[in-house]
This record gives C-alpha cells, sequence and structure tokens, in this order.
C-alpha cells in the first residue's frame, strides 16, 4: 500500500515533535519516565503494583495506565495507595500515543512526581512505533509465552533498555526455556537490562527496586538542558 | 487526529473487497476457513499443532502461518506432516490484510483442501479490524493471563465466534479464575461457542476436533451461492 507510507510517516513525525515536549517537560523536572510495553497478560500492572507498595513513601510515584477499554488496571494500582494513578483508554486505539500523554500529563502536578510509569496497552508490535518523550522503554515478557518472542517481535526489543523476564515461579510447568528467550532477547539487543522476576512470589524484585532508586538519583544528577 | 479516519475507511474498505473475494473463492471449493486471534503466546500455534496431528489423513487442511518475523511457527508446523503449510512474514505489520491472504492463497491448490487455518499475527487489537474472509474468527486467551482480557479487548471478542480457553492444566498456579474470564467473555458476546482445552496435556481438544469435525461436513452441504 504505497499510497499509505507517507500518511503514517506524518503522523509519526507529529508524534515525535509532542514527544520531544513531553521529553523537555519531564527533563526540567528531572522526572524520570519508563514507557512499560508488553503482550497483554505478561504482567505490566503486576510489576506495577508491587513497585508502588515497596517504594511507597520512599518515592513519589505516578502512573498513566492506558487500555483499550476499561480502568481495571488504575483501579488496582490505586488500591496500592503508592502514587498518583490516571487511567487512560484509548477506546480502541492499539497503542498509546504522545498526544494522549500530553493531555494526560496536563492533569498532573509535574513538581510532586520522581518517576513517571507509563504503562502502555498490552500490544507487541503497534506501540515499538510511538514514542512518547520517555526515558526508556521497559519490555515485559513471561516464561508462559513463547521463548522465541524477541525474534517474533524484534522492533520492540531493539526499542526497549530494560526487559523484565516475569512468572519465574511458572518455570518447569511448560517448555519455556528462560536461557533461550535471554539469548534471543540479547541478540537482538545487545545492551538490554535484564531483570528475571516473579511478580507474584517477590522474587528477584529487589534488584529492580534497586536498579530504579539507582536511575532516579541519577536522573536527579541530570542536566536537563543536554536533553 | 480527523486528517486520518477517511484513510483508515478507505484502507479498510478496500480490504473488505478482497475479503470478499476471497470468501467468495474459498466457498465455491467449500472451504471452510478459519482465523486464529490471539495475544502472543496464548498457543494458537500449539493449537494447530495438535489439530494437524490429531487429524491427519482424515481432513485435508492448509495453514497460513502469520508472523511479524521469523517462520518459526510454520516449521513447527510442517514437523507435523498433517498438511500444507505457507509461513506469510508481514515484516514490521501488526495484522494480516486480505491482500496478504489472496496472494498466499494463489500458492495454494485449493481443491485438495477441507479446511483452511489462518494464524494472525499476535496482538489482541489490530487484527479484529481486518477481515480475510474466513468463516470464522476464533480467539484464544490462556489461563496465564488476566480473566478481564475480554472486557478490555472488547472488540475481538465480539467478532469471534469461537472461544478457546488454553492451558488449564496451568490453573491454580495464578490468580486467573476461569469462570470469571467465560463469564467476561459471555458479557461481551453471549453467542461465543467456548472450548476449555490444555494444548499441553490435550484435555479437551476432543471436543473441539469433533466440533471441526462438524463445522467441516456442514461447510460442504453448503450452498456457495449464499455466502
Amino acid at each position: 500500500m504505497n499510497t499509505k507510507i507517507p500518511i503514517e510517516k506524518k503522523v509519526l513525525s507529529k508524534n515525535d515533535e509532542l514527544a520531544q515536549e513531553i521529553r523537555q517537560m519531564l527533563a526540567e523536572r528531572r522526572i524520570l519516565s519508563l514507557n512499560l510495553v508488553s503482550s497483554p497478560g505478561s504482567g505490566k500492572t503486576s510489576l506495577l503494583e508491587n513497585t508502588l507498595s515497596a517504594l511507597k513513601g520512599k518515592v513519589r510515584m505516578a502512573v498513566i495506565a492506558g487500555d483499550v477499554q476499561t480502568e481495571n488496571d488504575a483501579k488496582r494500582l490505586e488500591k496500592t495507595g503508592g502514587g498518583i494513578i490516571r487511567a487512560l483508554t484509548t477506546g480502541g486505539a492499539c497503542h498509546l500515543d504522545a498526544r494522549m500523554i500530553l493531555k494526560a500529563i496536563d492533569d498532573l502536578n509535574l513538581d510532586d512526581i520522581d518517576v513517571l510509569f507509563i504503562e502502555n496497552v498490552g500490544n507487541l508490535v503497534c506501540p515499538s512505533s510511538y514514542h512518547l518523550g520517555e526515558d526508556m522503554k521497559v519490555v515485559l515478557i513471561s516464561t508462559t509465552e513463547g521463548d522465541d518472542k524477541p525474534l517474533k517481535y524484534p522492533s520492540m526489543f531493539r526499542k526497549s533498555s530494560v526487559l523484565i523476564l516475569n512468572k519465574i515461579d511458572l518455570l518447569g510447568y511448560s517448555d519455556f526455556r528462560a536461557d533461550e528467550a535471554l539469548r534471543n532477547a540479547r541478540n537482538i539487543n545487545a545492551a538490554l537490562k535484564i531483570f528475571e522476576v516473579s511478580c507474584k512470589t517477590g522474587q528477584g524484585l529487589d534488584n529492580w527496586y534497586t536498579w530504579l532508586g539507582n536511575q532516579i538519583a541519577k536522573k536527579k544528577e541530570a542536566n536537563p538542558s543536554t536533553v
């Protein structure tokens, strides 16, 4: 469909402009921002529930919880009492875009936030094309999916800085080979920072919290003008 | 983005025309066609592996195995020796469309086929908008995802005729409630035909095979001119 390409490019370039606006706003306030991406059901909301509960009172957190329909995730996150939660329902769209995030940010007091989590729509394809002004993408996969997911959806793994392998408590109940999945991921993107966790048992999450704390501290020291 | 809507409509309407061509071609040969949709990792390929192995020699099967990248699924399916397998790599696109299917069908001898399975890209959002000329969409969810998936991705469940709940061997290892998931699915689409299966242990698959056999038989008796 040759006729479609220029329009998609135009949409993406407009999105990039808005993403740059967001990046600047967050940088000026030294807010770390992470865009969480994965298939439906890999555990984005569970990771955030754990993180909000664990770092409550230590770090000032906000979440923009995106979904095609329902505010179920936002409600789950609010129950932790660990941060400011905003639901963002796309009403059918398969990804978040920068325009949606700008609107959601408008409703947040950015001076009260150290870290902004953006929980994207559950989709391993489309969200990889839309920058949201974030510092990093964090991609989740779980041990109940196939271990070839990084090869099948390379764009998402290439554009992510962090990979979280979730549901390690279920290793051995399926044919999933963790070493194969991580090898596939590193073949796509050797720079990936990897955490192996279980959001159900809590295993491995301390490493994630420590890393997150360090990233927030680094951001506080960063010079916003270099963004 | 108001400017985008007319273009999307145009793309979808062109897709519908091509889908109608496919529908006609398959109807004339009384071929049953099923479009399998789900998140990555819910078990589309595993279901097809089991089905090809179980019905080998009884039913003449073909699969168009779609993926963003890699022909891994097609290779897995070929190993069963149960049918004609064609890999379809979208090269980045988040769904299959009718144009791709028309091209793939061109390479199949339709007179040798009773049932055509189309394995869509792993994505619970975008493939719901693209008809492929299929008789029915079959949506899979697994017990390791969230039980609110039908509420969060309603379009896919509304447009599907069949729901397969996979990985029932893992029930109890997570907070997934099967009754809640099926209740949510029926609230979105009361007409869904539901199968609860484990593609790992084989539990529940006999019901699926029986139903499939009946659908193929019905299709053989159908009048193509009423399509």
